[in-house]
């Protein structure tokens, strides 16, 4: 059976979640629903990020295993036609091998949390932005970040509820860059723990308004200590931007 | 009665537009619902652009007579605790003479137009912006535009609705630059009227699919007539961002 790479996009917040639930509409029954429609038959796919409830995405990457051979642009076309009116889309579609897995083949997962440093209420980024009315200062947040750079045990970060065999993960980028009155916080790993980036964010936000200095942040990373963490950030904020892949179809000559 | 500027920013997507009408809620029904509030009696606030059912701004601005002084930033933030959950939001106020008047003062104003030219559907940006699925040739558009500069009869461009003693305008920028899969469409002048914006970049959207030459919206424009107008682009891909002014409250030394 062909495997196809699937990029999507989505507006998270009417849903549960990235993953199928039986409280609600997740992203991923939006799309299985739209490949069975197109497919004939029901298939189960993998997404890169099991994203929260709220949680968008920009570049979520997922494979599904389809019964007969597709164009590429055909395929984006044909499924996009059935996710109306779910704020989801299918960006593009690549065919790759079958020994690409959305999930477990990604070596780097990219986020974004925006925040709106404003006192103003939100309009248009009601729901796609935390807003923080108190001045934030972006520099000493960047600076702080950096002390949070490579492997640790990020417990700190990481909710109660994760299912991750190891606290252990490797932070390659965390940059805090203001552009007017937003605030961007760019954040780069292999993975992530459950709820790591929204944790490291509410911490930073401590810092940024002066509450804990940089040394602080140090400190409660390595407390070890899920009740040394600062707020964990509202998930509307959060996106998943992209997913890396050593491979990609064009080197297997599929495409 | 000392005189406020508000500067103001609302999603359009809700609102019938900006000036209060008998069949729906307007942006200015939801501002002058909260100056009462605040204020202990109506009062009629009059804006820089009335904007239509679906259009947005980011910074429109109008101007309020109040019964008090106020503290600028205490006036901003009143305003917007009695304006939830709607989604209109009052970025700044200013205290102003008497003479300044928010429409009949602007000297200038500032509308974007926001076209999402990919074929994937809109999630983020549904009802932000006009998704257009064919190729569009932005350069092409640009170049086009250029040739509507300056003083003309815009009655090609004008709905027939409109309400303008004369149809002559002064059109100082028509600006259309691509950044990735988004053509914004800057268009400047002291006023336009009414549709005179979305009835330009539909017509330009003719340019960028090759439909029109340039030669063609030169042709359209020298008509004078609207039967030659192309498409009028959609209501939700418009934005008021700015107005411009000659007199600020700080010449005056208000604040």
């Amino acid at each position: 059976m062909p495997r196809y790479k699937l990029i999507l996009e989505y507006d998270g917040t009417p849903f549960v979640g990235w993953q199928r639930q039986k409280n609600g509409l997740s992203v991923q029954e939006v799309i299985e629903t739209a490949i069975e429609a197109i497919n004939g038959a029901h298939v189960a796919i993998r997404g890169a990020g099991r994203t929260d409830a709220g949680v968008h995405a920009s570049g979520q990457v997922a494979h599904a295993d389809l019964i007969k051979h597709w164009r590429t642009d055909v395929l984006r076309d044909a499924l996009n036609a059935h996710m109306r009116p779910a704020h989801v889309a299918v960006l593009a579609t690549e065919a790759v091998p079958d020994t690409f897995d959305a999930r477990f083949s990604a070596i780097r997962r990219h986020y974004l949390y925006r925040i709106v440093n404003r006192r103003a209420p939100l309009t248009f980024e009601s729901g796609r932005a935390w807003l923080v009315k108190r001045r934030l200062n972006a520099e000493a947040m960047h600076e702080a970040a950096q002390l949070l750079l490579g492997r640790h045990d990020f417990s700190t970060f990481r909710a109660a509820e994760c299912q991750a065999s190891s606290p252990m993960r490797t932070l390659e980028r965390l940059d805090v860059i203001r552009n007017g009155e937003e605030i961007g916080i760019c954040a780069s790993a292999r993975s992530f723990l459950h709820h790591q980036v929204r944790s490291m964010v509410g911490s930073l936000e401590y810092v940024g308004s002066g509450k804990w200095s940089a040394l602080d942040l140090r400190a409660a990373l390595d407390a070890c200590d899920r009740r040394r963490c600062g707020m964990v950030a509202p998930a509307a904020g959060l996106y998943l931007t992209q997913v890396d892949y050593e491979e990609t179809a064009q080197d297997f000559g599929l495409v």
